[in-house]
């Protein structure tokens, strides 16, 4: 019986080893990403029984998300290969800290979710649905993928977990407010960054009203992270790390947080967990090679107070 | 002034150090490609002063792959980095020999080529306009843009040369045929290879009936070349050498054919340089990495003994 | 249902990247092997279901066989973290082609099999149990148990398939040739190379005399290989391919044959494909790396030809 | 029209990839450096329009660094290929970050600079003629060169700037004073580090009395820089970077503070640009690889905040 | 005249080259190290006459130890290739700092020491014999060659240093302390961690009475070191870097502080050089890859005060 | 005591990894060389005792020599770090074979060598006196002390060898012929390629002629080599490998041989070893990286049969 099931569009990413302007590069690392995909391989590598739903090419690319998956022991029962190609895409850092990213997505394979795309007795018994805020930005059917999914999950009393995971290259803030707005009764858990809130509501205090899901999780960056649940507000420290890769700890940060919850942890200890896998992601190379594993756990928390602020 | 214009698609091209499937890679390497911008390099590299046409789009793949036209010194007067994509592709080489090539160039920068797409005063003066079979084989426009081009040659005197450069994963036999018994009348130097005279026509008498340009250039692999010129044929012996990276050959070929023809040399001579440009290009790694700069033709031809079957 | 099931000793391969003594090597590369390990990818690879028994240390590198497997699609009902430590070795390439082995595997978790180390109802149904000389050598209980495995495979109707596989650091042909005689009643399908049956028998002729399976097919280097069936010899000629590293190329060889066999395809479509997957693997880096997956052999066998002495 | 026109002995910079001794090393990356072409380089990539004058071998070398010039959008009409060798150096970083250079320039093609060297009337309307303290170390021809160089730009109403860029292995502290004096009255921007005030006055307040040009540029470390013009002083904070090679830092800084005065901006802001373009360099291998390109200064210049002290 | 003499099991390292679990790793770098090989390293580096008493295998890994050794200009006299294997280790450090060692070193052939295992001669009028807590837990012969070489570098007036290396995975901490008690009397000079004092006596002061040995030096990590000598206690500041591999730091510290030693420096200059090594070898990769030649120790400690805290 | 004593200047290589022009390469390999300490290190790991008699630099390049040296056994008492800097070379491969080579070695201090270098008693016992024509060409000191060393090992009764070494960079053939004239006399065993012999003699049959030396072995390339010895010509035939770098391959040639003369092997013997040596230097990249170890011989001597044409 799994625990989570996760669905989204799997990506590679293609990075340069060193720092610098992609175009004095030649040679390229290849990393298999994507936020569902990270989320579910950080879950699965802590012991929770996690599913995966979605697409890939028919290309080498997709072949290579799917071994990935595979090894990590995600469940794959609504994984396909499909015609088309596995989206890409390219990243760069500069010796300065800025740099861009160049997707090669549209009309992938991945993207091509709609409603129906899965068996929704799927999610008998599961206890969390776990989606991000870029699917809905990919296509009119994605979006109406992501409500479908979510009332299929409402309907067989599997909470929904939400990480706003805002695209600013996809859709304008407004269509996200829009989405988001259509979402938001369905939705139990919510991620949000303070970086997303004012982006698409101008202010943090504004989104914080406008977004009242039963559970809220505002990551504050190096503040730490602060959760409302039931009117209360706890706080999670950040850990310090040197941030050598930040992309995918956002997607660690909300493995660890909903591990904590099938775990049945209390709050300060899932913004612990979550804290932790988001350091130790952006601490490491990849989208999720920095996620550690269950066996990993004790040692880390120990050694946190080192890591704490 | 220019001695050839070439005008099409750059491309930048990701492939893995190692044979094997793409799917078990992690590093991969980064070359500059795209037929016409090869043919164009490896003009460069002899002296033969040469323009490039064409689009990249503004990001880091198009400043890669415009430094890398400057660097080799070919005008880039009607170059532009336009708003969109740089295509790329993949490609993998397995441990016996197979593999497949997965592009990323729908939709991009630079197959947004349409007639008018240049000041076609820039051909005044100039010996050779070289375009390919891919060119027309992107989109209707980009079709047009190289009849286009052709006439706008043909008007003031300009030879142009044409490589079928026949892909099959971009238009069927018929589409390309058709384009071909469309331009054939304007081209003065057809390059083609037997394998593409089979596909297109079914067998290569049929298709050397069927194209009579003036120059046809007839590439036959280990077997050599022949030259048709003036109802004569002249052989060339190919050179003997492990082919280390085949993708960019035939662009080398063509330009040392073209290179020798600019200088004027005997068709013989055409054909020896054609043959030990392709071989060259073929025995290093990358799209164009291996062509040879003027001051190394000396040494290169005097130990062609050496290399001639 | 499991098409076939093989059981042995995993291990860790460390392989300098270039060829010379270990000495002077500052980097090494790591793959996963052992023989059965290999016969299980490259028979997943095919499409083939394959289960893999065996065991490997709670350690980093016994997690990396885990992961491989699992990516690979190899079943691992029966494979199982133990106390104690992966077994690895490490393999050098010299510039005239000799060089050396050494292992650190005596007293691994790997070799602690013995009779009942795993359920022998899941050999229920399928076709072949293959075993390999290996295990036989590295304990008394590894004897036993390679004994027992075959025993228990013959009452549920499953064929056994053995790959001599004779490694002289490992025993002396004397105890070699004593476990071969008992086990050989029990062996339908045997593979045995000249190599060995000069190290074992003296001369080949006196080999197949001793060893006289109902099905055993000759591994003959580069002059190909030869299977004897129902009184029949079949010929299979090798691939001529140049080979980047051999270890492992015996074990894609029995791999394909075993395909073939599972599928039911004439004798000599057997050595063909045995052959191809053989030069496959040697010509690539690693244990396994190199061989090809079912959707490969369409585009590999038509190319055949070209490899065919 | 040119803006900057500098000129130099390019070399090119051999650097083991990780710290430690050269001795223990078996890589070395490459990197084309000299103080002159990273002014240049960093200069072009700013937009600013820059002229290199100097000469390389004809060797492997010399044919990188033209490419690397070329490249770069940096004007050559000055610059030659001639015979000699291309001088170059090899550098090491201890991992307590003391290590040594060591130089194999001498009797270079680079170092032949004299009087006549290039046309002169290649400095018409140009904004600034940049010079380094380092050419006239080379030889007495360089050093009449420089001075050369610095009148024919004064007699065309062109401003010379002067970086001291004092280099113990090259001359005594007398002779670089003896030469600073001479040419003096000639510049009208003079670049300075507190080190070199140190090394070759004694104290920093002595070296500002001594050399009292027009507008004077006192670099100060970690501690930002001091603009000293028209009789005021103008302060510029330092960036908060992890050095990661610092070599080719000072030359950015130098082109990030002549950039803004080509733009007319204020000395405070050019002071900012130089501290940003310092740290770039500073913060990524090579000599000058980390200096940014003119559209990344927008960004860059928003997150000063992060990186000012 | 050797100065120093030191004896124990040589290893080699096998390290991956970017942090995280070894199981994702495709690459590992060797380095030859053990406890006593890096003291041996070190004080040789720093012109100490020093040899090294120990064994490895026949094996190409022994083969690296002896070359490096030799390169390093240790005296080998009774260093011996023996039947067996050299041992090695895999090592892994993770993002956020924990991770695992992994020993292959069980009845290796540098295990095997016994007493006799040397001519007791070859250590007439050295100053120091160095041993480590490492080589009495491999096994009893080793313990009595521990005690052994101690009570005949006592006959001939030899000072004995002892470095306490407490291995929590080779020894109970009971049989340590015996160990250390029975050891004691004979030992001039002791090395211990604030650590392993906790370890095997629960509290650092309970330690230091235990061991009351007439040199004592106590390493107290980030905050320094301190030294117990002749009743009075001297303090030594440690360096401040950035480790990047610590393995090995210690050996290095004792290699500083035996340097001093023997150099006849005052306490507080032993502590001073013993932290400069520590320092050094812990900001670089390798078990003593950072450890300093005596060329470089001006510099270095002029540098100092940008070290120190 | 020693059997050979060889001298000369020790160079540096770096080498790109792969084929192709240097100027886009941008790594380079490290070696050690310089044809007679490719001479020693070769003698030195097939147990023959040699001595080396050189200078290198005081900087890091010289340390790595000297510590290559030493790692490989070979005598050091007339080796000495001498004031100046090392001589090193860049070199590269072109995909179709030719390529260049750049030396940085004018005026280096390995280039210093004059009669009396070193005390000529260190000769005293030696069985061979290994020079090439290398050292005699860098200057007239250090074509003096070829003589002088010449004649002082002749007074001692060594016999001297002389690999003629020709260097058309170095200096011209008429220059060369009259050294070796001059040196003629004194050379008891002379190695001459047949390249050598029309570079300087025309003809191979002249060229036998005028260096009529009691031993002179004739490469010839693949056609394998000659020795002419007593009136009588012996033949040994090459070994067929695929040639990675042939850098060193003569220097191996030449200390196979020699081996064999040492161990009083028979003519064919000597060309048989010399043979296996070269072939395995010519294999393997690096100046004398693939030289094979004593250990290795047997083996190699065996598999002799594949090699041989």
């Amino acid at each position: 019986m799994l625990e989570v099931v996760t669905a989204g569009e799997p990506l590679v990413a293609l990075v340069p080893q060193e720092p610098g302007h992609l175009r004095g590069k030649r040679l390229l690392e290849v990393y298999v990403g994507g936020a569902e995909v990270n989320v579910a391989v950080a879950l699965a590598r802590l012991g929770v029984k996690v599913g995966f739903v979605g697409r890939v090419g028919e290309d080498e690319l997709g072949a290579m998300v799917e071994e990935r998956l595979r090894a990590e022991g995600v469940d794959l029962t609504h994984f396909r290969r499909a015609p088309g190609f596995t989206g890409l895409y390219l990243r760069e850092y500069l010796p300065l800290g800025q740099g861009r990213v160049f997707y090669y997505r549209k009309g992938s394979a991945g993207s091509a979710l709609a409603p129906g795309a899965f068996d929704p007795d799927y999610l008998e018994g599961v206890r969390f649905l776990h989606l991000s805020g870029i699917t809905p930005a990919l296509s009119p059917e994605a979006r109406a993928f992501s409500l479908w999914a979510m009332e299929e999950a409402k309907r067989r009393g599997v909470r929904v977990s939400l990480d706003v995971n805002y695209r600013q290259t996809l859709w304008p803030p407004e269509e996200a407010r829009g989405f988001l707005e259509r979402a938001l009764p369905g939705v139990d858990l919510l991620f949000l960054s303070e970086e997303e809130a004012e982006l698409l509501f101008g202010r943090v205090e504004e989104a914080l009203r406008a977004l009242s899901a039963p559970e809220v999780v505002l990551k504050r960056g190096a503040k730490g992270a602060w959760a409302f649940v039931d009117g209360r507000r706890a706080e999670g420290s950040a850990f310090v790390v040197e941030a050598v890769d930040p992309v995918g700890a956002g997607d660690a940060f909300a493995a660890g947080y909903l591990a904590g919850a099938v775990w049945g942890l209390p709050v300060e200890e899932r913004l612990r967990l979550a804290n932790l896998l988001g350091a130790s992601v952006a601490a490491s190379r990849g989208d999720h090679e920095g996620a550690p594993y269950r066996e990993d756990l004790e040692v880390l928390l120990k050694a946190t107070q080192t890591f704490m602020r």
